[in-house]
């Protein structure tokens, strides 16, 4: 069994999509499941669906298949999810509001324990336990709370600096919304999301 | 110069952060850049940029480089950008109401000017000029405002209930924020935000 640094990072994508339709099956009542069944769903090829599991071991028995909440859990752990994760949240507009509001997040296992904004108007608002804060203090919080990750929903015009500051906070993976690309040194990691991007993959084809 | 059918599905997505990197450029006033810049900021090889551009014919001058806005003209006609697409929104929850308060989308070339939702709570809400309508209505009333692509936004539960009413009402593009993958036929394509799945990319290495 490889190291999860060791595994190319095309299977821990597709573990990611794995885990997610396994949730699903398990949540509509689903105990078992083959390896082809995964393959169909997720139009994969089900051999490679048997590749990347025998990265990480047998999870299988041969003609009984797969237990789909064993598999969860394994690939939970493998991915580095099963536990909870510390998140802040940069810019409390309308994409920040909602993500605070969204309880499928902690569900998953990131529960967003800070949040911050530059306006007066949305300082101090509270969102649950959550109370939004100043951003000046954006480096000492993150370090008193021991954040580790962070979600950045500003504006485009800030989102490097913001990424600069909590770069020296010590945060080493960003889930970005701002339509940009940050610069950022080795060993910290940006996921984007971008929806007018997203949105521009819908229609070239069209 | 090829067909834009004709060009690799990887060269159109990358042409689409040429686009995205370009616009920030622009709004900079940068009005010239070498493939070199561009491929920096983006942290791709030279090379590469100026080969995706070849696919579409000659853009830049040796030795002066490009104009960026001349590009960014091109590039969003490449792209099928250069026009207004007309967007329905189905769920109108926090994700959803971000999506309508937003004007960003716009100034991008996509207006949502349907949104539905099931809930006699949000029907009848107001959003600048969306109001939100019976999701019953939907196959209706896509069809009678020749609306092209969708956004799916409500909970996983009733995600591919919607998608399969959206494909019969003629829909070719979604762009779903439900956590789950939908089966849809060839030709109409699908492209996920999922939040939880992005925050998972950025753990499984930490």
């Amino acid at each position: 069994m490889l190291k999860r640094t060791e595994v190319p990072e095309e299977t821990m994508q597709r573990m990611l999509s794995y885990l997610r339709e396994l949730d699903c099956m398990l949540q509509n009542g689903k105990e078992t499941f083959s390896s082809q069944e995964l393959a169909e769903s997720l139009h994969v090829n089900p051999a490679q669906v048997r590749k990347d599991f025998s990265y990480f071991g047998e999870f299988g028995t041969r003609g009984v298949g797969y237990d789909t909440a064993r598999l969860v859990r394994e690939l939970r752990a493998i991915l580095n999810l099963d536990r909870t994760w510390r998140l802040a949240l940069i810019g409390v507009g309308n994409i920040g509001a909602a993500l605070l509001n969204n309880p499928e997040l902690q569900r998953q296992g990131f529960e967003i324990v800070l949040a911050f904004d530059n306006s007066s108007r949305i300082i101090g608002k509270r969102f649950g336990s959550v109370t939004v804060e100043d951003v000046s203090y954006l480096v000492t919080r993150i370090q008193e709370e021991r954040v580790e990750l962070a979600i950045i929903a500003t504006p485009v015009s800030c989102a490097q600096a913001v990424a600069d500051t909590l770069i020296r906070a010590g945060i080493k993976g960003i889930l970005c919304f701002a339509p940009c690309h940050l610069q950022v040194p080795k060993g910290v990691r940006v996921v984007p999301i971008d929806i007018p991007m997203a949105l521009g993959r819908l229609v070239y084809r069209l």
